[in-house]
């Protein structure tokens, strides 16, 4: 009986203290995410808007429009950032900043970026309406080109090299071009590089891209990190020969090799505790005929988690079986290391906890958990605090048309960051 | 002693038949080949003879003017077939033929189809030095196009569909193309078709293309028949999904149950009893990126053997454990029958013996074997009894500039063939 009474009056605190609180507009949000979905609308239905197209530019300026209706004043940086700002109380405060991107991979989905720019400005519609001011400014970051490379939050943490302005993306414009298109200036990149401690926090809201949240009925991933990644090319050499005239136990077949090496991947990744990742998702063989055993093969191996640390203890125990394979199949092995390397990237500590403590507040349930995917606030994270909140997304599917997130997980993840900004802006200097 | 003193007398009585013997010019047979290897070679002393080529055509014409030189009356069929005839004493008697190709694979060796095409030659030029008639009448057969699907021995047999003549090669000419540039006719391409029973029969002298004669020292492989094969493509299909997100255990990865399946074809064909071989020589992920869990594999499956039941026997078990992996991997998995599909050809057993015969009369070391690699003897043998000789292989490699094999082994196996022609033609009707 006590237990219940306590209960009950846990529910009224928490009731009285949402109440308090001021909530976004679930209506208003999802509408917005159906706003944008229509710049780069497909006959079919679906929509396609990579960074640098006409649907990008036609998107950023509905988006500029809007921060500059909602009173914010804007700027674009030379990278092509776009970011709003709404003045705090005190001017000596550095800015509390929040955001993510809306250029889209092709044939991606709807929420992806979207989601965390769309509650952006829903943060501040919310903040407008009820007459919330703030002691610190705040910043609506929208960051460019963010699936093809998180390229402006790269160049703000000054990591977007001369090199990478000449990837050219599926619009057929480099990202230098690109660049140009936006409104941005590749002549004066340094100049979107921002100091160390220059913003008191950076948060992101975005869809978890994996199963996890909806497989435990969860409403709010609180992000640890965000993990790092290595890519490697994993080369197999045999020796290609007739199929019908190399007798089985003749053969160098660097095929079979990699396919034990394959499955390797998979037995040596799960052997370890832990949520780290291991994948081969391209392979090739050659000569590449259904006649000729193959004698030669390339296939990648990528490897995420938490802990550069783990990331090599896996990698050394992949490297260490394969080699193994590799003799006992009279096939020789290489790992090239690939240039796409991350490191990890942890999550501010506090930061978690006022997001805890705002998931707690509303009423919604939650999680600790990694990011397993890359995201602008990984470069942020390289000169601010960060954190990062994520909400379910259907199936875990995701950079497909098929991603999904229903309006009250959207309206649950933008209500935690709104309430951990504000109480950011109460505790932070 | 008693041992001792009959193996002297064997050895005695062979040398005296092998003595009585005509042989053939191991010197002229090597220069021969070596003269072959002049039509397309390139500054790197590589030789370059794809059907239809210049070199091709080049080659051809100086086999050409080789056969006439012999006395022989010389035609080009319908399909582009050369044939020189050597007429015999008895014309009421069908021919008995021989022959091979001499167009080559891109960058193949100089050996494959050449040496039985110079050792017909070869087998005419020391009848007639040593004027020895022959009661059948001989053919010499140079069939063109081998490499791209033993076009004029399939045009023999009635097997040369108009579809195959739409089938270009590297050269970019069409086999239809191909055949009018080599002076065949496409319109008249059935008179190239002989009859059932037109010839006494049909016997070819090639390289192994393997290294088990080389192997167990042996000089000539009596050849069982020309195995059979299938082809399959083998389709996975899983979810492609983001690698960074989507947990180990929640994948439905289609590489990993391929990789599983390619392990699984090495072990079921190891686990029969017989000389089969099953090979997965081409396969394709998609999307194909390092950091995408592939969602769709299609690999190819080939199995070969001499006996059509073996290859369906091993293709049961192959895709009975296949579909189990699948199955465990929750992905979905479909066996696609291509249409290359070759039924096993058996050698004829009475020339066989004459094969076995004539070696043992020469003082070579043989065994019986089955080819694992087509030739054009294979459709010969849908019309008239067939036989092959096999000559050792250096390193087993073919289809390969460093394909080789010594000139003592190129005359034991003309010799071989000479002997077996002058047996058969005692023997035959």
């Amino acid at each position: 009986m006590k237990v219940l009474l306590t209960n009950i009056l846990a529910l009224f605190v928490i009731g009285v203290l949402s109440a308090q609180q001021p909530k976004v507009n679930q209506h208003r949000l999802e509408k917005r995410i159906f706003n944008l979905a229509e710049f780069g609308l497909q006959e079919n239905g679906e929509t396609e808007r990579v960074a640098f197209s006409d649907a990008d530019i036609d998107a950023r300026n509905w988006v500029i429009k809007t921060l500059k209706g909602f009173g914010m004043g804007v700027k674009v940086d030379a990278a092509g950032n776009i970011i709003g700002t709404r003045q705090g109380t005190d001017s000596s405060k550095k800015p509390i900043a929040f955001g993510s991107h809306i250029d889209r991979v092709p044939n991606g989905g709807n929420y992806d970026g979207c989601l965390g720019s769309m509650a952006a400005l829903e943060v501040i519609e919310t903040l407008n309406e009820n007459n919330i001011e703030t002691n610190h400014p705040l910043e609506v970051i929208i960051f460019p080109n963010e699936e093809g490379g998180v390229m402006g939050s790269r160049a703000m943490a000054g990591n977007l090299g001369k090199s990478a302005l000449s990837v050219v993306n599926s619009t057929g414009y480099s990202m230098g071009d690109g660049i140009m298109r936006i409104g941005g200036d590749t002549t004066k990149l340094e100049e979107a590089k921002r100091k160390k401690g220059s913003l008191a926090a950076f948060l992101e809201l975005h869809i978890e891209q994996g199963g996890k949240l909806e497989k435990e009925k969860l409403d709010i991933g609180i992000v640890e990190g965000i993990v790092g990644l290595n890519w490697w090319d994993v080369v197999f050499t045999g020796f290609a020969n007739h199929a019908g005239t190399t007798p089985m136990d003749a053969r160098q077949d660097a095929l079979l090799a990699a396919a034990k090496y394959i499955v390797a991947v998979n037995e040596v990744t799960n052997s370890f505790e832990g949520s780290q990742v291991g994948t081969v998702g391209r392979i090739k063989a050659e000569p590449g005929a259904p006649n000729v055993i193959p004698g030669k093969v390339i296939a990648s191996l990528e490897i995420r988690d938490l802990s550069s640390e783990v990331i090599q203890k896996v990698y050394e125990a992949i490297k260490e079986k394969t080699e193994k394979i590799a003799k006992a199949s009279n096939v020789s092995v290489k790992f090239l290391p690939l240039d796409t390397t991350a490191e990890p990237a942890l999550t501010n500590t506090s930061i978690q906890k006022e997001i805890e403590a705002s998931a707690k507040t509303l009423g919604l349930t939650f999680k600790y958990m990694p990011s397993g995917a890359g995201h602008d606030a990984q470069d942020i994270s390289r000169f601010a605090p960060v954190g990062m909140i994520f909400v379910p997304s259907k199936g875990g599917i995701s950079h497909s048309p098929k991603e999904f997130t229903s309006a009250e997980d959207m309206a649950n993840g933008a209500n935690v960051l709104l309430h951990s900004i504000l109480s950011l802006d109460k505790k932070l200097d």
